[in-house]
């Protein structure tokens, strides 16, 4: 028991492959997602705050840097699920929240139990550094999909996952930030020289965001 | 939707490695794994039947090469998981078999949903080929943490994965299996060289294999 | 010596990748392989039965999941070599059950090495299960070269690879699953999105299929 | 130009693989080192302030996301080159930090410039926050070298990481977390079964943490 | 210190990656790399001797075999640099050399000291055997840049690589190689299947070769 | 047809693994296994140079890194085969030569054939260029297997090829290169710290280099 046990626990979160089972070009660990969630987070937050918003720095980064501790426990499985039924993705949230709790319980000295119960919770909650949190989790789903695209990577769970990515950052109640990621970011990113031809697959969600059947 | 989904999905199950997160010095993929317990698995058979048993073939080799295709679809996280809690291993039994349900509906013709749905099910029933499945299978987590061992893999976890799963292929109602497993199969374990003391641990629980505290 | 031996050397199967010293996007090794092989043939005798035919399933798996263990020994070089000079091909079978029958002798107790010698000799008889054993062999070889083809590998190796593996198939003497493999199983392949134009290479074929130019 | 091509150069970070050219059982890359780093520094400024310290929280984790951002450029190559000469480190350090401002004005838009500047300069100063980076980063390395050495790695290099990480982290000016480090995870660090003997390597250390003779 | 001291850090050179950080579908090490080069310098000193030209056999070899050890210190970092600033490449030039010196001095015998110091010397010299050295390694770059190119990589880098290796190449005051290179050997490569457009950037630079701008 | 294919294949080379199916902690391929080669002779052929004899450098660099090419056709499949029969051994000896045949009169223009032929043909004669080769290959192969000792790889296949290396090494018509290797460079191989016991496997075979016994 202690944080010794804690901070060794976050190399399993190196071998943790996101999309575990797809066919990808390249693969991503949990651990390094974190850390590019934490920098997407960094941009918007300049941007919210240059246009006006205050924001709450130190919660914005734990809730970046932690949001996806829990997966030292079951992997990264979700995505699938989630996409199959509202019931099964709530009962393995359930299974994760409760392994989570007996982890810190086990291995947490008493004195750090409350703080990590805070910090490890669900951070997507309706607060703007919530919100923002949100925002930088799509975007990397968004930027692994775009790099499978890119490199020629036909499957169509890869399709999938840029739609439903880019649809949901288009979808996202952060004006500011969705303006600056659909009007110059995308603008970037369909000037690329790509193998699958994203651009048209963009500009096509770009033209009808809500359209359901992708 | 087709059987040609199927075999492509077969590929996948090359991509899930299990133990995953774990530290280990080489990797295993479900698909070769399903290989060897159907290797193993015609070992016991043809032991038992030289010993008297009566074994049917079909079902033995069927129930070894399906019983982790439903991997597939949430990966190789029972492990960890089972030892934490019975509920929480039974809720994630219930997800897999749902998502194995619908994959069947949407992707196996009319005329082959049957047979695909009995030979799907969970095959480690009180059968003689449920049993000789359920060894196999605990001897392939045997060899995986005893070669772990033998290389010098110093986490608790493989020790633990070596124990529990000599205990267990102990305790298999298959006395025939059983007593070659101990008598003969062991004895060849213990007598190569290895990083870690895998003789004294192994001898120790000869000696006492229903003691729970390991 | 001793079962122990033979159960650790499948180990090594899992280390032999096939078509070795080729560029490719997926690496497979044999013991996967060998799993996917029984799933296929698991598939058409399913059909073959359906249709009137009678299976000795006992053999028919025993067939599939042994037919490349003496790749232990010598490793996948059949196909480059096989594509050389059927001297050569001969010479280097020779080789191989040279070195599986070194080895049933030196590891496998006496009781046991009738039923070795007769599960490891070559499967690809003129039995029904023998060239159901080839079909989804060459099947797998089908697969292989597909993925790779669809995710933009140019290599000529594997368009070769394709090619031959479908003619091979088309011209199997196995009526009813030939049959559904090329009017449905084919179908659903050419009308998945590819880098490399499958499509057209496989209806060229499919047209002409006794071609011997590709 | 561009914050796309700022994001797109996230990625590569996650292939600058840390102490390059050394043998070691697990690779570890500079996007997961740094959100380790992030993680270690986010407990021990959470130990500070509960014993009477200010933390500027926002600083210190744009200090350690930051931190290693340059290496996208020239790769993790000051360790083996710091080892050698300070000229040369000096020399490193400053094509790096011309390189850094290269990619700034060329890539990022101009109302962004100047945070860009203040972030990703050297973030190891002598702020609270700046010793809690330092602290973090040393540790990543204590605990990279001491993953290796538990499991087995016998490279000299590794020994000599394991020595001047933990006496770097001894002397650091940060009572209250350098205590903590020393009698409680230190304690539970020594107590894990190992390849090498880390115990021993500790203790002496631990007696005598100014013998520059290691 | 001494010769197994160097034999050993050979090894090394087997992890060094070429071009680190970037996106590849096939990654080379710098040990491989050093003998493709003593390979093709092989063929053009065949070629220029047959056409009249006396070689050096034994400093041609060396050269090749040699050029790139000094990697072992600080890695494959050139390339980027180099396009960066002559000054940085100058530096890191000064960096490489002056950790040489000190591996010399320290590991091999005093009587070995000046055979090691003339052949771990920049080989890129004006002689025939340098130019020849130059060459091979613009070839083996070409080689790279190709193959990732004809898989599909769309990263402007290797396009940006291809482009300046065969500009190099042709620009080489070596008339008979250069000649049977763009006559001979680019021929057969653009008659290649290729994912990006290989043949038309390819005829771009040949009818422009000193065109700046690509 | 021509040289370009012939660079081409030198790619495949480096997707050759040494010693295939074996576990090993390191792999390494036939290109970079070469180049190590070429060192080695470069270092032991300057020995020889300096007590005296005469070498001829360009046969000794062209032996050496043109000794394995023929592996490309079959793979790196002659070792665990040569233990096994020496018809075996010519067997396969006389299909890589085949192979090379065809492929010289295949790819390589006619007026450097007879180049090619002379080049590719087996180096290992009674030559001392010859004899350098021999120990260089053998070196390497000690190499190998010594790292994978030193760091716990408890595979007998390892020792045993430590031991043959050793004493096939110690055994080579090669005086003064054998004296510099027993009496230097392995009195530093067994100083270092190892986690299987090289020292003591070294020391018996040192003493009784000819016991056909290990």
């Amino acid at each position: 028991m202690g944080i010794h046990t804690f901070f060794a626990s976050m190399n399993d979160l190196e071998r943790i492959i996101r999309a575990p089972g797809k066919f990808k070009f390249e693969e991503h660990n949990v651990a390094a997602h974190s850390w590019k969630v934490s920098q997407y987070a960094m941009f918007f937050a300049t941007l919210e705050e240059m246009n006006g918003a205050s924001i709450n720095w130190k919660s914005l980064y734990e809730k970046t840097i932690n949001h996806d501790f829990a997966e030292v426990f079951i992997g990264d499985i979700k995505t699938p699920v989630k996409h199959s039924s509202p019931e099964l993705k709530q009962m393995l949230a359930t299974v994760e929240e409760k392994m989570m709790e007996k982890f810190i319980h086990r291995e947490i000295p008493g004195e750090f139990q409350d703080i990590f119960f805070h910090r490890m919770k669900e951070g997507k909650d309706g607060t703007l550094e919530g919100r923002l949190l949100e925002l930088a989790d799509k975007l990397d789903q968004f930027y692994e999909a775009y790099a499978e695209l890119k490199r020629g990577n036909t499957e169509p769970d890869f399709v999938q996952m840029y739609e439903i990515a880019l649809k949901k950052i288009l979808a996202m109640p952060l004006r500011t930030s969705v303006d600056y990621f659909r009007d110059v970011i995308v603008q970037d990113v369909i000037k690329e020289k790509t193998a699958v031809d994203v651009k048209s697959l963009t500009l096509r969600i770009l033209e009808n965001p809500e359209n359901p059947a992708g």
